[in-house]
């Protein structure tokens, strides 16, 4: 028997899940993979939540990482300025991969687990022309969630025409995230986390308005991480056309299809919900037990929970001793003061499991 | 039941590898997937066929397209010279990726199904320094295979410091290569042809001169084709380490280190030598018909077949009525004209299981 994984991704998927990810090898353009790839794409829209049928979903192989490369490739150009709020190891790397394409990023970093004030953003988007601005949701190495409608309606009235990219690795899925309303230009996902798909999978939605600026960016370079070869494919596929530019991740496309699907059934803002009291419920019980959350109450992501714990290579090999396998701290500074928790997917939704129930009495065992 | 899948990729994978895609979720830093990642990089070396330890291994979540990227983004500096050795659509559209990298490229380009002479690349070497050249092992759209040992041989003589870049997509695993013996720098292949795994992931395997070069090249963009991200990550894996920059595809890399497993058990020269023999027989099968091929005999790759027809839509909607399914043509200029039957993978080795029996006989009823 495998071990009880609950780290913040990759996350245990449903058998449904596992099953499609073993389908036998289909055409890339046959009639029935586009199908698959078409249902898909459509059900993005909803995950999303975009109501503008000019935004267009893209899935891409490749790992969360690949979504900050098409960021910088496609919705920048050399020497542009870019703002990134952070709020941990993620959003960090995001800022460096972005320099590499030549971007002058300015990072407004906030403590450990606490966010970035909101005067500040203002003040600094107000000192400056800004070509995007990146917003990671949920920071996998905190839990830290930011207060992301705040933030965007802040953008929209002091600097309207800075691109809103969010990194929502840890939240497309698990967090209210609503693309239209919000008015984001990039989310950028990845299929392990609480899209509760096997990993390899790039998952992103880019608005009409960076769409049209990326598809005319002359600074563009090579393919893979190039929106120009992309676009038509994604488009063809939702249209329900096979096009072939790179051979797509059959398997995986069926497996987050059927992901995808399992979402909706249940209904995303049920699951939302659930994976809220999942969270809160997780996070009162390591509160009674003395222990000290890394991020807020206020912001406290609800798809992981970092906590510090005296020894946490301790507390994470008796766990897995158990069976139970957590992740440990990586933010610099702190890492090896904390351990982190995931509860996504039917780790948060399916009660008779008990999968939070044996990491908390695990947990409570070994501090 | 499912179709009878014969293009020249994705192809239909064993029962096993099947089952490998589909295991429940690991750490991707856990020993449990260390191990198997560690096993699909060892295994490489010998699929491979390198003997020197400093060369890399490489397993990204991606499609083959991604191996173009790394070449252009790691091995060479805007403005650099490139020569590509064209043998239809995909060699092509390698020579397109390195010149959105900046590299000015000259492309040798050969009439459909037949190659460049070799007096042709001598020449074209002598006449500049080139940083670069690439070799489309087997170009997919025309099933033409290149002579590497003559070609290899020629360059190491006219031009030793240039890096020798073979595009492996449709060879590596049912072609005879020969990585150190043929001076290569860098290979790239794609999980889903004769390595008979689901798609998804990328696979390169990089020479110890060409990643010391690419180590310390100044001009790469980005992180998700950019080596000095990616190699520290996969000597790590290789040595029995998990480290992490992006998450790697748990299944997928699982369902490689079984493919791989079970093409080393075959035996890797047993099953280059059955390819062939496969090969053989339905192209002489199909020449009794009278038919065409498009690659000369002397030049025709053993992992798929690429015959003229009077109408190839005809036989390919007959073909998949009867639940075969088969590729088109994809080269400008004849691309109506014939159509490419894959023949790797278990279809190829598997005599019991008839596939090319079968697609043999559809054939001749439907010309």
């Amino acid at each position: 028997m495998s071990d009880l994984l609950l780290i913040p991704g990759p996350i245990m998927v449903s058998s449904a899940v596992e099953e499609a990810a073993s389908i036998q090898s289909l055409a890339h353009t046959s009639p029935e993979f586009v199908k698959i790839f078409q249902g898909a794409l459509q059900k993005l829209r909803t995950v999303f939540q975009t109501s503008n049928a000019g935004d267009q979903p893209i899935v891409i192989s490749g790992s969360g990482t690949l979504g900050w490369d098409i960021v910088g490739n496609n919705l920048l150009k050399s020497g542009d300025s870019a703002l990134t709020i952070s709020t941990g190891f993620f959003s960090d790397s995001f800022a460096e991969c972005l320099k590499t394409y030549g971007a002058d990023v300015d990072v407004l970093k906030s403590e450990p687990g606490k966010v970035v004030a909101l005067d500040k953003i203002e003040s600094q988007l107000k000192s400056k022309k800004y070509q995007l601005i990146t917003l990671t949701h949920v920071d996998t190495s905190t839990a830290t969630l930011l207060d992301l409608p705040s933030i965007t309606s802040l953008v929209k009235k002091v600097s309207p025409e800075t691109f809103i990219i969010v990194d929502g690795v840890c939240s497309i899925g698990c967090e209210e995230f609503k693309f239209s309303e919000w008015s984001v230009d990039f989310v950028l996902t990845a299929s392990q986390k609480a899209l509760s798909c096997p990993s390899g999978l790039s998952v992103s939605l880019i608005s009409e308005r960076a769409l049209s600026y990326a598809l005319s960016n002359e600074s563009t370079h090579g393919f893979y991480a190039n929106l120009k070869k992309w676009i038509p494919i994604m488009k063809a596929y939702e249209a329900g056309v096979g096009q072939y530019f790179a051979t797509p991740s059959i398997q995986l496309v069926n497996a987050l299809n059927v992901s995808l699907g399992e979402i909706l059934s249940y209904g995303l803002e049920a699951r939302i919900a659930k994976n809220k009291k999942t969270s809160d419920q997780f996070k009162n019980n390591l509160k009674q037990l003395g222990l000290t959350l890394v991020s807020e109450d206020s912001n406290s992501a609800h798809g992981l929970t970092a906590v510090y714990v005296d020894q946490p290579g301790k507390v994470i090999s008796s766990l897995k001793s158990k069976g139970i396998v957590i992740a440990g701290g990586i933010l610099p500074g702190i890492k090896d003061k904390y351990i982190r928790i995931g509860h996504m997917g039917i780790s948060a939704i399916d009660d008779n499991l008990h999968h939070i129930d044996k990491v908390f009495e695990a947990i409570k065992e070994s501090i």
